[in-house]
């Protein structure tokens, strides 16, 4: 049995089923929507928005997902306490029958856009049993994947425009490894050293030699040079070298100019070195001081080594700082600079799981929807009932000020005043005039029985993603204490909420 | 092409084969080794040791792997930055010829045991080229699945006897929940609800239902008693209700005793409840005491809700303290407690990443071992050189009290005084008497060639850590401020460390 097929699940989505498919209300519309409750907060730093990843691997999965006979077999084999069958014949048949997600349609948040909490990324919408039945595959895919592009997002803000190389794989989660990689390119990344998730990607792979190659000659009783030497030789155009073996400034830096020297000498350009320990901003200004001396301005300085958004926020101060001490232009040496980062960016070092959730909002009922609410400790738990739209509203400079969540029915117009209700706090409201704001629907149809769109390239996600946080506030895309970005309800929203709220709490 | 095929690595792996192919160095005997640096911390608290988890997805990942045509295919399109291809034909030829990794040995820790920093988990030695490329998979499988039973033997170790259920495919790193599932359940979960991952591992999955069943009751206009009766006419003798998506004791509690009442009087027996929000401690005692009223002494409850080992160790020292107020029996009350335990469990919160490095140690020359090293800014960072072999050493309490690391082709015997030395600082040293000691070899022969045993059922791997944990001492079992456990060299195998520092210090 695929591993990852239609029982990649939690049991308790099929348990549910089957009480759906007793009571006849399997195949009652029902209408899902998934969101997080809050951004990342990495502890010494937050997030100020996420961005959405997992959507495309999500799409595909529910086009092949079917309950085959190793699947069936699988539940049949399942024992009650009473030690009869805990499922029913007549239920896995009727599952066999609907075959995968073929009942179902998706709105969405298109993939590699911004996106804030409480906002539906994803609504489901179609028959009861198969709509549950897809929630943790979903949110599986979907809380992972925006988790890291959401890191990597942070990594590219602090990058700026340098190279960033995914480097994580060694430390990745097993076989999550494939949705960290990719979802490290929507985030931001530039390439990745993942040979095979790239190719499957579109995208040549990165990297060049690690300390073992170094400690292999020198164990063999040759040296660091005679390495350096071989690896120059074999990739005469390709070759970065990792200076930290033995020591970086005392010897693997003057070897490697030797080695670029010869390199020189017989028409090919050095393309760098790399820096994987030790104060990195303090050795990548020695090397470009000795590189530049030595003729080599342009070659490219690699660092890696437990990087994250902090770590090069904080190289990246430390050599404008400390580099015209030395003689060396900051400003050059950080366009040279090229950040290897895996570990922090894959694990999402600091907040290491998002917690997304997928809720039931509204059920059909004599042919309207009936809002489902779930009362909760905290108001903030509390949900935003009924069936909804999601808009994202600019102000006058284009940037984004709001997503607001509004009634199905309702309308909002660019040319009428919009009122923006906080989405728990009822004393706060905001009232936009007419043509001080556009408004963008912000969900897509993606899925209707099958995909409605093929895998989109990574440049397509890769570009949403840049447009969008170019469109935030610079206040929200901080990487420490940010704005908080206003995520509003209509009033009629509110009122529905208001009105369910009370209502419940008397029952 | 299989994203987790033999190309499920970084691409440097294979860039530094081809140096050493061209050199003639790629079948020369290489040793490796992998271990991690340090226990996990996780801010809070941190791990006094580890449970090694892994190693068979890899060894039947070994068998497998193949340079295919897809793979060839790939990597022939790799170009270099002069436009040529990356990789010369004669050397994709070479791996084509190599299959997968038919030339390695491993020793490793039996999957399952308890492992501490510094100590090769596994030792790989074969051919370099071979050896150099098992790299990325081999940290990819054994850091996550090391780190994630390690966390969930702390939650087996917090929650004593009572059950613990892993929950956590929705927010585990997607592909990699299979990982995860598998390591949890190697470090002490007793059940999981992943129905593909228990069903592939020989275990029935566990799980009931979610809020979302009483909300879409509640939207269609029925009650919450009615979802519960709903259910337990389904699932009449395995019934457990989740009591929170109203109000915990005012309507869950009273609604579940009601409908048990009613599956009692047709001869069942009602399972249990569960609490997923709130003050769980309160809540427990208070549910407990309501359902001992109504003659349901033994139905137990179930607690989620981002449980951890703390959070647990926290839950029960109030039941401890609060249960007696209510006149409720405390520690009656905790062997009807089970713990629904997900996303804590599945990220490894607060410690999402093990650093597990993978080493060159020697390489062959001339028939003998030539020991290689990493020089690095941290004596803690600088390898145990050469070829070695591994002990745990016990007290006459029979408990383990040091790892020792030894040189290859010396002798330790239980009747000798046996030094131990610590790994780094030279004036630290331990004598043990004869007689006062016993020595186990540490590592076994996994793989050569082809993996030499099956994979083993979950029971064995399961009864190794429950074996190993007795075994340590109370301190370093303890979950916030754990004794450090020894890791020690033999007096012969520090001297060689000294010796080749000093010597490559020089050079």
């Amino acid at each position: 049995m695929d591993p990852f097929g239609i029982l990649y699940t939690d049991l308790y989505q099929l348990t549910m089923g089957q009480v759906y498919f007793r009571l006849g209300l399997h195949e009652r519309e029902a209408l899902f929507e998934a969101f997080y409750r809050k951004n990342p907060d990495y502890g010494a730093h937050q997030a100020g928005y996420t961005i959405f990843a997992g959507l495309d691997p999500l799409l595909t999965w529910m086009e092949e997902a079917r309950f085959g006979e190793e699947e069936l077999a699988a539940l049949s084999a399942l024992k009650s306490r009473s030690g009869k069958p805990l499922f029913a014949e007549d239920y896995l048949r009727y599952l066999k029958g609907i075959g995968g997600f073929q009942g179902l349609t998706l709105r969405a948040l298109p993939e590699g856009r911004v996106a804030h909490p409480q906002v539906p990324l994803i609504s489901v919408e179609g028959p009861l049993l198969q709509a549950q039945l897809l929630e943790t595959a979903l949110l599986n895919r979907i809380n992972y994947e925006t988790l890291i592009a959401t890191k990597a997002s942070r990594v590219r803000e602090a990058a700026g425009e340098a190279l960033v190389l995914e480097f994580g794989l060694r430390r990745a989660p097993a076989k999550g490894g494939e949705a960290a990689t990719r979802a490290s390119l929507i985030g931001g990344a530039n390439r990745s050293s993942a040979v095979s998730l790239s190719h499957l990607l579109g995208l040549p792979s990165s990297g060049t030699h690690a300390h073992s190659m170094v400690q292999a000659f020198l164990a063999l009783g040759h040296s660091e040079e005679e390495a350096f030497q071989a690896f120059a030789e074999v990739f005469p155009d390709d070759t970065i070298l990792l200076l930290d073996t033995v020591d970086t400034l005392d010897s693997g830096l003057p070897n490697a100019i030797r080695v670029f020297e010869r390199l020189r000498r017989k028409g090919h350009k050095p393309v760098g070195v790399r820096i994987d320990s030790g104060d990195l901003a303090y050795l990548a200004i020695q090397v470009a001081r000795e590189l530049d001396k030595a003729g080599f301005p342009d070659t490219l300085i690699v660092l890696s080594g437990d990087l994250d958004e902090l770590v090069i926020w904080q190289i990246k101060s430390q050599i404008q700082e400390e580099a015209p001490r030395y003689g060396v232009d900051p400003d050059r040496l950080l366009k040279r600079l090229v950040y290897g980062v895996g570990t922090r960016m894959v694990v999402s070092w600091g907040y290491p799981a998002l917690g997304g959730v997928y809720k039931l909002v509204a059920i059909r009922e004599n042919g309207t929807w009936a809002p489902a609410i779930k009362i909760s400790d905290s108001l903030e738990k509390v949900l935003n009932p009924g069936h909804k739209k999601v808009y994202r509203v600019y102000d006058r400079r284009g940037l984004a000020t709001a997503d607001l969540l509004t009634a199905h029915d309702e309308e909002v117009r660019e040319n009428q005043a919009l009122c923006l209700r906080h989405p728990t706090d009822p004393t706060k409201r905001r009232t936009l005039r007419p043509g001080e704001f556009t408004l963008e629907p912000l969900l897509e149809e993606a899925y209707r029985g099958k995909r409605l769109f093929p895998p989109l390239p990574l440049e397509v996600l890769q570009e949403r993603r840049r447009r969008d946080v170019e469109r935030l506030d610079p206040g929200v895309r901080r990487l420490v204490n940010p704005h908080v970005y206003h995520v509003s309800l209509s009033e009629r929203l509110f009122a529905l909420k208001e009105e369910l709220v009370a209502r419940l709490g008397q029952g």
